[in-house]
């Protein structure tokens, strides 16, 4: 069975390995405190364009990221906006709710959440009389790629910016697949995020580490005292350099970008492979996801030899497919799904 | 710097990454329902005595694991039992409060709760004319080896599981070192546990694994749906593999108690050396911790050469020391280290 | 300024004050033990059908009631199903989600869930394989009357319980209006909703009372501890006797039945009033709120008299009014307002 | 049976009920916003020498109170520092706890927190290079008069002060009892606390209302949006007025302070008649509690005509009762008691 469903299915880079062996037995703090965490910080400052005063936390998981960060920034009766569509609304068993938060939820566009919606939603609540009766919004959470594979373009991050510079708002973004977005050319660059957003994480486990995101806290001050935040939801990793030592390896020299690249590359060659067999795309996506429309027998028969799965049924006989590359997708599992693909829609 | 502070300033077992490296490039089903981590659990189960109903899930850390089963197995109102010098009381960060639970607390005896003490709670709380005004025990929580690097001895054990099914509690195991409490010759066994404690934890991450803690759930109707609690609490690894493996390396040939051994053997012989050195110990520990006590003078000396805590403050010029082996502590640190304690000594 | 815009904008029942008085010196038992308290609960059970065993608790509001049942009988993983425009959802500031549980929302028809949307909703999450990452059904929250003023018919209720016991769902009704709804002709009786849900509260602030909710367990497995859970959110009244003296006024001779009837016929007076004028309703309502659609110079005209709320907008020019009336309304402020009404639609 | 054990057996002062019927049928607006409520504000705020800007909420009881200020004041990590045998920490079922919070305790001296105990722990916690993987304290929550009826000197709450500006903490006192506590001749005044706390309440249950405490934010920034967390914890009453025509009764002519000397008068009264009768108190208490020291027979023989409490066994013959008396104790009954006393221990 080849995978196409996800691109956490490997390990970890190789070198990622390798480093982990060199420095195996070297004794060293714990907690994040170590060496290797700190050069990882040093790095992704670097790429960010943020100074030292900001903050960077390893997590070993997107939910634990998510539901820490939400939960330490929000005041008690304020709630995160988010998509309908959002992975903390829809994908993590209530982790959010669970530290008390609310989520306020808005038709995705795109899955995306759009400026004008956005405003619209704080204007409402500020104009309710009885507003105290309702939750207050507090942050934005928005995922870039997004659930559906789209990007946010500059100018509807520097919309919503403006909103949430109105409002008093917190603009989160989770970065789950950010290497792969920031891999599309034309797209937000990683400056572009540390500028604009408040705090955001730049994903791992999507993207060649065994585990980990890093939370850039780009706004210095919302980044208080988090370590006991994170210590409190149990997301302070006793060894740390595990997470560290990763981080160095992915940003060291830019294998974080180069990887994200190939994964791209592969996804625009199964997208050019899907058009020319004729299938539309449900959401047109550049990263490393499509969504091609298909009849439902072609994605049986498909699903014999490779596992993706059906994400959206379309009309009575077709769905639209998942696909994912990743940045270890070996380019002969893309040639092989074409070419059974084309054999399959005759 | 030599570090006997902790044992956990190293990597992980050699075996363990050559392991990652070999299936690196496999794809495996995510979330933990690969076939390493079903692997794993058998060895667990096996080794525990167990049947194939129990669950055993991973986590990347201890205060996670406590966090998560904690509030999953109690009921609202109730509240959990635990020594004041508990870890989840001390040095969590209120990670059991932030999950809405209040934490009982006894003052402890060699750092553990006596069974007498937990029954006159139990009974005082039920006792009381206004008992719903205050929090129903529901749980007691232990450590084995405890904080103070004591162990429960069988009778102790048996005693408290007596008290628990008078007043319907849960009994849980925090088993951080558990390992090298294992390895204490007379000591309970884990199959002991197994029977007597409803849920436990057998750590890794203190016994040769980059990160993990297996909870066992020893009576299955407790675990129930529990997957929706680890990802609930950001507690399910993406790929989840990465623990399996760990353990399934450490399970499968007894390797984890092996190395549990090694380190016994060498807190033995420090242990040893200490009192050949005319050293008083702050507890009677037979595990991989000792808390010898020394003149300040000397610790000061020794702290130029080595990381350890000086961890209570015993009269105006001495103090207890903790020290700690680990699985891959090198013999000639040992010497080392008490060759310049008799010097330091003179 | 004469108020149709809520039903509890004046005081309390005269007997209530009355017997409020008369037991003002007696010293009582605290904390809802007290004799008045213990009388309500019969009165209150016999009016449901119910047996001695059935719980009966007092609670000082609905949002306090609400949060406390929820988080009280869910557990940890579970969310509570609410229509979006659930009152839990939209105007309680996120208490449910402060307690740690997901509201999981479903659009509303009339106000209502209808059970075959429940059961797609319970049959996909089931269906899910990965439904361990998302938050599991266990209760079903209901109004009735609905926000919208309308009421569930007898079969509906017998489909939504028959939802509930294919997927072990709590069915719970937030009654702050129920006397109204039950003084319907042909509506649902209390013996039917005490026979067809698990827990449900009847609404006295609404109802002749100063404050007050009484929370009746039907299920009484359901409602084992549950003074504790009463305590720890707050809600356990120290003089608990004004709680059970305003319920024992109430349902000692019918008064809380009477007092909904006289409601009723006034809001039937106004709803013929609106539709001999020649007005639509936006929602068909039988209990004691009526929305009629007016042109909004009309509401803005009769604004300037009457206090009550432009509920929504229908069209450029027109907009749904919500009228209430309440247990007190004087006649003559129904006879004043159609008159007004007449004159200003001319 | 005649009720010495606690000060809340009764209803309401009589102006108070006669306030309500004379109120009964006005329209007034709902949660808190209506005339009867801003007017018990101003009278309050006056009382306290606060200007306009303070807030004033009202609460239906302590535990809600203490809940919701707790929990709105504190960052995600801090804690509260309590003595053990505080209220929150003691008899609040984990109120405190439930929102997440965790109390830090100290051991209490008469009740009280010593400002030296309060520094020594803050200035631990501080130095300890571990500190993230420990509760931050933020708050400290004291009583006055305290559980044990003792009072803080103005010496010691400026103590306290001082050591609270010293390490950013926020001072809360619980008020239970504050009217009785501000009747003792030459104790601190209504604005010392004022003046010295951050936030405090200030109880209307045990002192003539039939619920109400409330709460006096000293510092208006504190304050900000409380009320969204007011109703998100379920502590808005819908009808407010009722807690607002409680306290504007109370406060605005001084019949809080009048009916507390009633009660501090025959606790002193009870005080002499006990001394004068040879019994020794546990704790030297001035406000409206005291802890005489019988012989466990007598409080037997007592308890068949009165009912109090046997606090605290102090020897295997004796015990410390728990006698209160209240706004609306009657003289006889003091009479009564010190006769039988006498007649008991002849």
């Amino acid at each position: 069975m080849i995978m196409f469903n996800c691109d956490y299915a490997e390990g970890a880079h190789p070198r990622i390995l390798e480093r982990l062996s060199e420095t195996n037995f070297d004794q060293t703090l714990t907690y994040g405190l170590d060496v290797h965490s700190d050069r990882a910080r040093s790095y992704i400052r670097a790429a960010c364009g943020l100074g030292d005063e900001a903050p960077v936390h390893f997590f070993t998981g997107g939910t634990q990221a998510n539901l820490t960060v939400i939960d330490a920034m929000l005041l008690p009766y304020q709630g995160v906006v988010s998509t309908e569509t959002g992975h903390i609304n829809v994908h993590e068993t209530g982790a959010v709710e669970a530290t008390g938060r609310k989520i306020l939820t808005l038709p995705p566009v795109d899955g995306k959440i759009p400026a004008a919606s956005l405003r619209e939603y704080c204007e409402a609540h500020y104009a309710d009389h009885d507003r105290d009766q309702t939750v207050q919004p507090g942050m934005v959470y928005i995922s870039h790629p997004t659930e559906c594979g789209t990007l946010y373009t500059l100018a509807e991050l520097e919309a919503l910016r403006a909103v949430c510079d109105e409002f008093g708002l917190i603009l989160y973004l989770d970065g789950a697949r950010l290497g792969y977005g920031l891999a599309v050319p034309g797209s937000v660059t990683l400056r572009d995020i540390a500028r604009l957003c408040d705090v955001f994480y730049i994903g791992g486990t999507k993207l060649g580490a065994m585990f980990g995101e890093a939370v850039v806290i780009a706004r210095p001050e919302l980044g208080k005292c988090f370590r006991y935040s994170l210590k409190r939801r149990g997301a302070m990793l006793a060894k740390g350099r595990m997470l560290g030592i990763q981080f160095e390896v992915l940003f060291e020299d830019g294998l974080y970008f180069e990887i994200a690249q190939h994964a791209v590359a592969l996804a625009d060659e199964l997208r050019l492979g899907c058009r020319d067999a004729g299938l539309e795309m449900l959401y047109d996506t550049a990263a490393n996801q499509l969504f091609p429309i298909m009849p439902d027998a072609v994605i049986a028969k498909l699903q014999e030899k490779y596992r993706f799965f059906a994400w959206e049924r379309v009309d009575s006989e077709r769905s639209a497919a998942r696909l994912c590359t990743s940045w270890c997708t070996p380019e002969e599992n893309v040639a092989a799904f074409l070419g059974d693909l084309r054999a399959a829609l005759k």
